[in-house]
């Protein structure tokens, strides 16, 4: 089975992405899981046609991309993308959407295919705090995890990951800042990619 | 340098206490640093006077105390003890004391005398989330830093440093539970000491 | 303009349900809007075929529900509802729904028809704190949106409202749970009707 | 009985201050408590100075100081004030006292000399929110409970309690943030009153 593992790039002052930490500290391959890394820009315009354009050249049997959320505290799994496209502050290209849809036309919401309960629960049973939310935001993430949700339906499964700061990035933010260490989470990943393929199979 | 580090067996129903995971997981030399470990009960009664022995038999040149701290998301260096025992859950030995002093006609609160507000730039700068807290609570943690404080005074360098859940601890509680790697924290713990190490020379 | 409003009996143990406190401090009238009013049993099947039926028999130009949150600290107003009923603890009817549809066949998710952001300035500028949030959560109130939205679509507009607990009730909970008083969030609601009275002209 | 109540001006760039807004609407008595009001300067060197100058011309039986705190949710009853000053931030006078000492050869904390845990009941008991907090903090607000409880012992009762922000407060701040209103926050202050006023009898 090969899976397309996508993260992104810094984004709004931050030197660092816990996404990007993760994906560059996966393994190539887990069980019988090959791994293909993919770093996307921060950027509403060109997140997901470089992910599309990555699924074209890959060929993968699953997509599982990994973004950062700063109020997190453990690995999230989203259950639904939804058309809408948002920013507070401009993203990685000086886009700043307000309210727009993803996909002109397109489903209010869009469900994940995979069993996300049951993958939380493996993740959990592997020794890592993790679990379903129900709201993956508006941002550039979401626009992402909606665009492949919205294309690729019934024919790819998606999942989208929201991460909490590294370690590190939190020895730079206040006291209450939730994070994970970047081995865990990455252990925590793999763990996941062997339920995805266990349920895939 | 010998330092003693203790830590806490598990209570109030957790299987594991993550100061003990980390105290284990720490190594026996940290740079120039002696580690002598010690696990303590999690009894008003006992705590202090099992650390006393072993402070008596080991002689160390400081003292770091783990605790266990289930709201904290990062390393937390106490600042101060306070003169009163209470809790709202019977302890290991059945005891809940309600707000009594911890030692009769001591001062109401203790300074630590290391420079804590240092030593958390020190962890930080290593790379791991840690902050100066000014309240240890009034449970076991508390009245252990107190008897230690109120009985070394200025003779023996004594820390308190509550730490947050492990990684697999949090995986069976709330989404919104912070936790650390048991990893990170030992390795935080380790800058710490070279941070007192440096700071007594 | 009549609008119905409506909120729920308690649950789960408490006494008393912020929303139910708030619905019947809320006057017959406000400016040129008549307000007719529904409390609701929390029951997966019973919630919406009552709404239903009191938007038969009241025929209102709008329907705002309202609901409790625990977690929130801030006046909510739900920007989507989606196709999934779950329950981790059994509704007042002993319903566990295992994330079931609530609609067989029906879209997985739906937005509000109303300017949920516009409404939610309009609440902040009459002076209480209010924000849009993008998940109604699983349980009865998300069912009764869903519900309502599929039903009515553009014909009739829905807005669920998720309200913190009112100050009473925390005064039981632990210390950082959020709350707001009564009078305030029945004059936020207030506050809510004017705008949705004004969108609708 | 005759009590003297401050609250602080507002600070760094808010336009208000829930203790200030608390106690310009409480009653000038409350049961056979005389109520005398202060408003303080946010300022290491001189809250203090004018709370002391007050006591000394208003000859008060009690004294209750009323700050804001914005990450508290409910009213916090402060059990202990510590022997230092520090702020992150420059006060209103512009200073930035770095960890020095409230006191010079002051002891390093002191309790609250009223029975505050009886007193937080009390105030829940009115149906409040309301806690005991261990911690003050190192700003303003804990310099001036630690001058007067230096200074006034045990000849003058002196409490310090946090408030949360006013709800019209928490409008213009993230939807995280918790709040009371300022009518609820001011009946919990008589509460308290009251209870002080039982507690001295």
């Amino acid at each position: 089975m090969k899976v397309l593992i996508t993260a992104f790039e810094p984004f709004r002052g931050d030197a660092q992405n816990s996404s990007q930490l993760v994906l560059e500290s996966l393994p190539e391959r887990v069980g019988e899981v090959e791994v293909v890394k993919c770093v996307l820009p921060v950027a509403f315009a060109h997140a997901s046609e470089e992910a599309i354009a990555a699924i074209e050249r890959v060929r993968p049997q699953a997509v599982v991309c990994l973004g950062q959320a700063s109020t997190r505290a453990c690995v999230n799994l989203e259950r639904i993308a939804v058309n809408m496209a948002h920013a507070n502050n401009p993203d990685n290209a000086g886009a700043k959407p307000c309210r727009q849809p993803v996909v002109a036309g397109g489903p209010d919401g869009i469900f994940c295919k995979l069993p996300v309960d049951d993958l939380a629960q493996a993740v959990r049973a592997a020794g890592y705090p993790c679990a379903v939310s129900n709201t993956a935001g508006l941002y550039v993430c979401n626009t992402l995890y909606y665009s492949l949700l919205h294309r690729y339906a019934d024919v790819l499964p998606v999942l989208f990951v929201h991460l909490p700061y590294a370690h590190q990035q939190a020895a730079a933010k206040p006291a209450a800042t939730p994070s994970m260490a970047v081995a865990s989470m990455s252990d925590a990943i793999a763990a996941l990619l062997a339920a995805i393929s266990a349920a895939e199979r």
